[in-house]
């Protein structure tokens, strides 16, 4: 009888991290005085690493610094490196896969499934992929090939193989024998696809029914033929979304003529929703792509440096806009220090409505024929936020530049910029939509682009036509 | 024999919305000579609405204005409102239960298990909270006032007692037997967990194991001791992680003597991620909470005030730094014009920093003391990109006003705000982990709070100094 380990709470994978960093921090290598000890320091390091999870080994390179993390890998053994490869990040895989030659990655890839080599085939040389098409079967290589020509966010990019079918015609006893010479079931099964003798998908059989019914009955009589199932082609975000609502743990894959040809599975979907979590949350801030924490400056440069120079031409029409009343500012100057706090809310405003709306879409529960209504929603909020916080700026311009018009000049521009942020907060979004593209991005700079040079525009204009 | 349907692929939730609405839409339902056409659309509705999963009824229900809304949900059979009401978003929750008295919530809640009625919980009235526990029995009260009382970002907040246990001194076939029994296993059963005489936790039994290894094999001999598990206290984001690095399904949850008291499975891990990126976003925008894309105006003002409160105190801040300087902008006007362009570089700059250094922190990969080495690579980052617009800009300056000083001095405060955006995008972060907050909430609004009044200050600081 054996006792539960505890080394894999959530803490431990932290643990194992701080492990291999005292062994690697404790002795410099490349001193040769202590070649003894830095060589026994990696051997009990390999050690640690044999013992880890794949999953727990990226989570371990991604945290080390570029020259510790090539120690590190050096010490992976070879048949764990196509493994490893999956779970790091984009960013760190390309190192990775830099310091490897022909050989070792044609090794690496070869202890993975089709559907995983896919997934690596972006990051490989061109050779190393000819080589591995040569060396599979042609069932092997037609999958391979088809897996590498589905679009990213499609079933077909996440799809895998490892489905287990069984006949439609036969007794749950034959099932249980079968899985039983079978000997292996792929991970995350939770149902069998049942299919005729053309292979067309004719239901599911959950394991549980499996287990818990009459061995005698027939399976096409025990089996769930309401099925949520998906076509390549599919959108990946909707099957995702599918799998949250129905609480899926695997899903079949059919073709147009409803052959079965794979499987969706959960822990996939699950990567899935989180690396698009990931990637809109870098994208809001105009970051390209995740970066290795330790990337050179010049990569980090070029990672960010697009969406600095998108915010550099806002910000220089913005600052036109301002030129162009410059007159108005040297009679009053009181408007220079107060124009950004107009410019600041309308930014503000925008982005919470254009938060709401695009979350909306997302979910498909707004369409296009919606908006008139929400348009009237978000003026309303805007209306009396602007009359709150205008009135509260009007005061304290008031009462600091002593001049009541300046006062209701800003109230008013105030209330304007914010009734302009929620129109062009619904629309923005919308109209992307409607031109095809995703909403969440670039929805963000649009906004504060209008509302900074409409915030400026108004402020500075009223104050032209009523105070100086 | 059964053909599949497919009327569960992801775009039939959609569909059946329009079929709502259609049926919702086509008669005003208070005219009353359109009575006997109203009745028989609103019979069509509940046919349709039977038909339907709960969680797309839930769907259907966040997507229809109040008014409809109420319709759809008088319609829903009363034994699946409490299902529902788990499904919808806490915003709708909200608008429906307002609309049921203690009578239907009782009914609703008792068909729950005890850890969906605790996810409930904070929506009720107190008194069917106190009816709930009295109607439960012993073992399912306490599991109640337990589950009650976890922290919202707990395993515990997040478990349910839906477990299969075996002993671990019996054979597969006995498991076997048992089950068959047993008739049915609880939804996502992936794996037994295995148990002692005092139901300590000593392994789990993946069913895989159960259909393809040798039915005379003991459980102890079979069982994998190797065993990712849980305890109530543990956090729930970290407890997500393991479950997307390990590929998991279900996993134990035991108190601090090892006792099985529950599990987590993937579909409400699933949930998890999805709400924590959904108000992570939310939080961004400065949304308090989702909202009801029909929320009346006055609860829309509710939840978006208090941001547009601290964003207008911090704009005031930066304009009172723009106000010290009054008197050089009054011989300078083009200061005016070109102060936004050193404040916004410095904003987006900042906030790609935080948005790495944040994302860093959630996945562990940084601790406190790494950060000097960041804080350097930030600041090469943000010195190559300061002299890269700096000087574009600076030239931009000189050949729209003549002045090239004025140049330089653009240039040299957007390479400053840009080094101060990088090290306070370091520090920020680490220094609300280190007062125990999340990171994730307000850094943003800090740092462009910083980076404008920084901009601001430094610009016209230099122009002070050097131009007038």
């Amino acid at each position: 009888m054996t006792v539960v380990q505890e080394n894999k709470s959530p803490e431990s994978v932290q643990e194992s991290l701080q492990q291999v960093q005292a062994l690697l921090g404790q002795q410099p290598f490349a001193e040769p005085k202590n070649r003894s000890a830095a060589r026994r320091h990696l051997g009990e390091l390999q050690t640690l690493l044999d013992t880890l999870h794949p999953a727990d080994v990226a989570y371990i390179l991604e945290a080390l610094p570029r020259e510790q993390r090539l120690i590190v890998w050096e010490l992976v053994k070879a048949e764990r490196d196509g493994e490893i490869l999956l779970e790091v990040s984009d960013a760190v895989r390309e190192t990775l896969i830099a310091h490897m030659d022909s050989d070792e990655l044609l090794a690496a890839a070869e202890t993975l499934d089709t559907d995983e080599i896919a997934d690596l085939a972006p990051d490989l040389p061109q050779d190393v992929i000819e080589e591995l098409l040569q060396s599979l079967d042609a069932q092997n290589r037609a999958r391979l090939q088809s897996a590498m020509s589905f679009d990213e966010d499609t079933v077909g990019a996440l799809m895998d193989y490892d489905m287990v079918s069984v006949r439609d015609d036969v007794t749950l006893e034959v099932v249980l024998h079968y899985l039983r010479r079978l000997g292996e079931l792929p991970d995350q099964t939770d149902k069998l696809f049942v299919v005729d003798q053309q292979d067309h998908l004719k239901g599911v059989l959950p394991l549980k029914h499996l287990l818990t019914l009459d061995p005698s009955a027939t399976v096409s009589t025990v089996m769930v033929d309401d099925v949520v199932l998906f076509h390549p082609a599919d959108v990946a975000r909707e099957a995702a979304q599918a799998f949250e609502r129905y609480d899926l743990v695997t899903a079949p894959v059919i073709d147009a003529e409803h052959h079965l040809i794979g499987r969706l599975t959960v822990d996939v979907v699950m990567d899935y929703i989180r690396d698009s979590a990931e990637s809109e949350k870098l994208g809001l801030a105009g970051l390209r792509e995740e970066e290795d924490l330790f990337a050179s400056v010049w990569k980090s440069v070029q990672n960010r440096w697009a969406w600095l120079a998108i915010n550099l031409v806002t910000a220089f029409i913005a600052s036109r806009v301002i030129g162009a009343f410059e007159g108005s500012i040297q009679k009053l100057v009181a408007l220079a220090a107060l124009m950004p706090i107009v410019a600041g809310i309308g930014g503000n405003s925008g982005n919470q409505t254009i938060t709401m709306i695009v979350r909306a879409l997302a979910l498909g529960q707004l369409h296009t024929t919606g908006a008139r209504k929400l348009i009237f929603k978000e003026l309303g909020v805007a209306g009396l936020n602007g009359l709150i916080w205008g009135s509260v700026m009007g005061l304290i311009a008031y009462l600091l530049y002593k001049n009541i018009f300046l006062g209701l000049v800003i109230t008013s521009a105030m209330i304007l910029n914010l009734l302009l942020a929620a129109v062009v907060g619904v629309l923005i979004p919308l109209f992307m939509v409607k031109m095809g593209r995703d909403p969440a991005v670039g929805s963000s700079v649009l906004i504060t682009a209008i509302t900074d040079s409409g915030g400026f525009f108004i402020f500075l204009g009223l104050a032209t036509l009523f105070l100086v």
